[in-house]
């Protein structure tokens, strides 16, 4: 039985975070965080860590970077370690953070979906085996709202296929504007922007007579507190104090 | 039996025609006009029209524009219907064929395939449906030595969704350059450039929660030569003169 | 605008309508009927139809069969069109739907999504402009739970396909048990299933040198919710009484 | 300058791997074995390996079994690294390669596809990262004259799967037959058979809120001579005699 704690556990993460423990019968919440102090009843929930008085195997946060100072307070002195799902953290907080983890074993990842980071892993290890003979291209889909193009996830695709090149690609967003063939050191990165899509992407691999592709299609948020659920699992099982991140989680496993 | 006469049969086009004949019991190819006056043995190849005394059911043409004026004295003269699959007339050749066509009938489209034109069909009677519901974005792939981006078969399924739009759609290009939700009135148009890929589009309409795709994929340039033997087939089945194009062959078909 | 009734209020594809129309500024509901009598307060609701006392353009229904008779009586007798969005209907209340028919606009479909009757409608033309060049598969993913296969919708899809047909095509479900080359008749289907996929369908046209591929992803059960509204804002164009289906609504806006 | 013979060279796939040396600078065909002991003059062809007296720093052979004893005479008394890419050995003659490895580096694979090696890696790869929280399924697309179902490869794919599972699974060729929700245990293998698709193969690991897919597509059968050529240059870097393979030359450099 693993038992967590759930920081922000009104908000629309943390609801998805207990909706999984309850369907899991081996991962029990003993406690919720929350400003409002009140819950649906299924856990006590206290508007301040300080006011927690039993133990935990893990703790997972999905509330805000203002929330930051009273957690790592609570897992330093109390000993449990800590899943980091928030983002938009300051430069001084991260520092903290890297303090922290000197003492207590916290985990911290910019993108909580598993199946994202083994994409990004996989693709890492596609573009070593392949640079010589394909061109790499990236599409990513989501949603008519989204006003960044490309997305975050097809740059940190771009750059984990980039991290196996021997050579500096140039990443290559439009070919509207220009007449001229492709250049082996390009990696082409297209958005596609339509409807409700949650989140697309597909690496592409184009030899000469064969075509490699790796994708990823999210089909919910969930994705994101069911990776924080796998990560507060991984911590559990580690000892030593430290900072860990999902590349790491995924690529433990997948190197196996 | 439809018995063919093969223009440019000794080019690249004109042995894929050829090649489909050969494997279709009902189709003879009775003369192949070429420069070279010469062929490989399998039909007698003439330099000139004029030297055929024979009669044909169609003519295919796949050679090159400056054909043209021997091969539309031959055809309204012998009353031979003909496919002209040769791109790049002059306006001057263009109205050549128009006056040509009301004395026999004349098959011309600026894209051979069958496939692509039943798309491109079928993709105006998608937008109608959907335009209220769905934002319409197409992705196209293509070998990296293709020079022009979008491809041209990506703008005239563009235009095939246009024109089925109760406004005038702007074509986006590149969604790296701004920070903004997308338009309603966006058509958006992706070009991937990677290996050898012989020519891929996908249409896709993004609603709120369903996504519809329409795609077509080519896997060899075997597709025009086949187009041409359906577009011959379909003249040979038409007997007013007039100037015949392949989304009217489509169309016939596909609105049945 | 447009003033609803919403039959089935309280259950999840009623609150599903309701949350549309929330969105909608010319869609107003009007009045909710429940067995419970209450509802969110964001509208009156009545536990049977005969208590209210108000007008309204259409009636949506996702309650369930037992519901039927009041319904017919109250449409009948108030002029309020409807569209029946609720499945598993007895032979004898099939009867009493087309007899109510005669007296007032009524709209009944299999599957309330447009998109997938969109795709249908698309299938059929695809079939009738491609069968004598292409092979037709059918390949559907649904999630682990799902324990029927092939899905009813693909069905439905290789129905719509085989009305094109001038044969009656083979459906077939497994290859592995047999030694030989597909036969031209064959219309494959085959059922992936895994994970939480909500609905994905791919009808594939499979020429020698290119594929036609027209697919259906579904990414929330709202859009039946959403295909009901569309129902509804067909119906109130609608005068005459009649029993209307979805695939009548596709095709009149396909057809155009 | 690497310096090549090309055993089987008139044939089909002998042409192929010509077509890529002449198309590469650093690559030199410096003699053909064939049985009719004539080329067409782009380099001296032999009709028996003993009676070419130069050297070679590789030799490719795609002829057939049949010619396997003299190959493998030339190869280890001339001290000639062999790729092997010709299929159909008996178990004898796989005894006399794995005797002649050990004074000659050769190279062996049921698959000479890059890439779908490079794919079968990251399969093992994401299956032991994924199989806790997905469930995995293999889609494979063939032409129309393929007999067997699936194909060799899509086993191959699923065995990769396999090898990094704690279980054994069952593989599932049809769920046409049965009512019941899918078993964890499973890897469902589908086979779509159609037109004149060259191999298609995805392998489908859905979770609960995420799919991510490895696609393989085959454009031509020329990926197999290009396989060839990789191997060959691969050999020519390795000194030690021994039996290597392409899964060898995919891992070396996949898990750098």
């Amino acid at each position: 039985m693993l038992r967590l704690i759930l920081s922000g556990c009104n908000g629309r993460m943390g609801r998805a975070v207990a909706a999984i423990c309850a369907a899991q019968p081996d991962l029990e919440i003993v406690a919720g965080f929350d400003l409002l102090g009140t819950g649906d009843g299924s856990f006590p929930v206290y508007s301040s860590p300080a006011q927690f008085q039993g133990t935990a195997d893990a703790l997972i946060d999905f509330s805000s970077p203002a929330a930051l100072p009273a957690l790592l307070d609570f897992c330093t002195s109390r000993k449990v370690p800590a899943v980091l799902a928030t983002t938009g953290y300051s430069p001084e907080q991260l520092e903290a953070i890297d303090r922290a983890a000197e003492k207590v074993p916290l985990f911290r990842s910019a993108n909580m979906s598993l199946g994202v980071n083994v994409v990004m892993e996989l693709v890492r290890r596609a573009a070593a085996a392949l640079w010589e003979s394909c061109d790499i291209e990236i599409v990513e889909k989501h949603h008519n709202k989204k006003v960044d193009a490309p997305s975050g996830t097809a740059l940190m695709l771009a750059d984990a296929a980039a991290s196996s090149l021997p050579y500096q690609p140039d990443y290559v967003y439009d070919r509207h504007s220009v007449r001229k063939a492709r250049d082996r050191k390009e990696i082409g990165i297209s958005a596609v922007r339509g409807g409700g899509i949650v989140g697309e992407h597909d690496v592409i691999f184009a030899g000469d007579h064969e075509v490699i592709q790796i994708s990823h299609s999210a089909m919910s948020r969930e994705v994101f507190a069911s990776g924080a659920v796998s990560a507060a699992r991984f911590l559990a099982t580690v000892q030593a104090p430290g900072l860990y991140s999902m590349t790491q989680l995924v690529q433990q496993t997948v190197s196996d």
